[in-house]
């Protein structure tokens, strides 16, 4: 964990920090601002009780609150980390208990429905500074969560033209103070570059395990057993929570539409291409791509191990590579 | 390497071994078998002066032949590893000079359109018993290859239904020492299993990353930024050998259109779900590929570990989980 001492803060940057919902990101934003020195008390809260019991029995965070409303009260930030769908119904609950001056932020993937929802209900004294960790596993929960989840990655602001540099800049030294590299763009240029990189990727993967699992002429038990050709690394994001993937499509609607008929329309070129045995055309396709893959590994985006660096789970005699 | 030891086999199962082609595959088929014990002799050939050079070097085989004639002479098996539009090419240039009674395999991902490429060539005393192993990462050549490649995975033979019950138990017995599950199919069947669990995945990894590339109002370095909100998944096999792919499209191309028309007819379902914000729909489908992704994991046929053990990158400092 020597990387994320690096970013280590010597006094908190927060007074007091709640984070209403305890899922993956919620409790690695809990676990990362307690061993970073973030914030001098964290008090968090949960919709469901189970989760609400298990993060006290985890001892990630100061307190756990029973309602959002006594969760946020003398925050000095409140950091939303529920399905984008939930914004706003959390939004109006915490609003009359907010603290003059206090710093709203949220985590969701989709930023311009965010800001719409949320901003009604706050105080004209609060500020409001969204959010977009671009991070994440498969796994959901307070237990998925881990402290490094941020390390490396990147965290998108989407401030409000008219909002306090004060408070983005409190909001930015968090996210760095996690580790994260932080960039600030418009919320509908934040919505369109997560059409792209991150919400159609989604809605393909959950669409061709689907299709799979509807054949008859192939069997379950075969696409499972041959699934290394390829199929696995759809699974992967196909097995993201569904609520919060649900939310996001229906939030980002403009967005994903627009970047989806420009796939379709590529794809009918490429299906053009198999339909008439054009095999200089798929070559070029099939090159071009290696550059952005490049790229991404370039700049740590991703190992560049073999299959994801699965191949130690076949040799785990020795270190990875 | 514990586990590929256990299939280790006290004599050698072939007398003099041919390899043709020593990318990935082939140099991986060369280091297991040498560790393996499963010939007595390993002679190779590729097209390219450089590799061979290259494979000389590296040591994995006992001789490197300047042309497939001079390589497969005398042998009692030989494996065609080069890219599936190739094979009735090196199929003509070697059959003048088998052996009688050789067994003649492949490796190709497409198998009814190689069975029909080779089969004319070979001398009628030649078994032919095609194989896919389904295996493999996205690197290329005789350095990316190592010995552990095929275990735990699954090989597909293809017999001819009128083909030499010993000869497809050699195959059978050599897939098996080198770690693998063996199963028997059809060609056909074969090439509608693949098209679904592989070509099809790899034709849209490659196409939305070529969308993503194409795209004015997203810069790629945003693209690469943020990529791990999903699009590294698809870089990764998108990345694969280009000439390779290329002609498994020219070679499966019926067997890709149906299952592409099937991914094309769901995929315009969950973007009408979109367009008329359809929560439960989407819901629904998010949440039935769960089950599939864990089958997956259950069968060895990928690890469980959070974004394919993806999270050691980041504390390097414990083992891998």
């Amino acid at each position: 964990m020597a990387a994320l001492l690096e970013t280590r803060l010597d006094k908190p940057l927060v007074g007091k920090l709640a984070i209403i919902g305890m899922g993956l990101i919620g409790s690695s934003i809990a676990r990362a601002a307690k061993q970073q020195n973030i914030t001098a008390e964290i008090v968090a809260s949960d919709i469901s009780e189970t989760v609400r019991a298990r993060v006290a029995e985890l001892g990630i965070v100061d307190r756990v609150a029973p309602t959002v409303a006594a969760a946020v009260q003398n925050a000095d930030m409140v950091i939303l980390c529920v399905p984008v769908g939930v914004n706003g119904d959390v939004a109006r609950e915490m609003g009359p208990w907010l603290k003059p001056g206090v710093i709203v932020s949220d985590v969701g993937s989709v930023k311009t429905s965010v800001v719409a929802a949320i901003r009604p209900y706050l105080p004209a004294n609060a500020h409001l500074v969204p959010a977009h960790p671009v991070a994440g596993t498969e796994y959901s929960g307070p237990d998925a969560g881990f402290a490094e989840l941020f390390l490396n990655r990147w965290c998108i602001l989407t401030p409000p033209e008219q909002e306090d540099a004060a408070a983005i800049d409190t909001v930015k030294q968090l996210w760095r103070a996690l580790g994260s590299n932080v960039e600030i763009m418009t919320p509908s240029h934040h919505d369109l570059v997560l059409a792209i990189t991150s919400h159609v990727p989604h809605l393909i993967a959950y669409n061709i395990v689907g299709t799979a699992d509807e054949l008859r002429q192939v069997t379950e038990s075969e696409v499972i057993k041959f699934s290394a050709g390829g199929f696995r690394d759809f699974t992967r994001i196909a097995a993201s929570d569904p609520t919060m993937w649900r939310d996001i499509f229906l939030h980002n609607k403009d967005a994903v539409l627009e970047m989806l008929a420009r796939f379709n329309a590529d794809l009918q070129t490429a299906q053009k291409m198999v339909e008439t045995g054009d095999g200089d055309g798929l070559f070029k396709l099939f090159t071009r791509t290696r550059a952005i893959r490049r790229g991404i590994i370039n700049l740590g985006q991703e190992t560049a191990a073999p299959d994801f660096g699965r191949r130690i789970a076949a040799r785990n005699d020795e270190p990875p590579q």
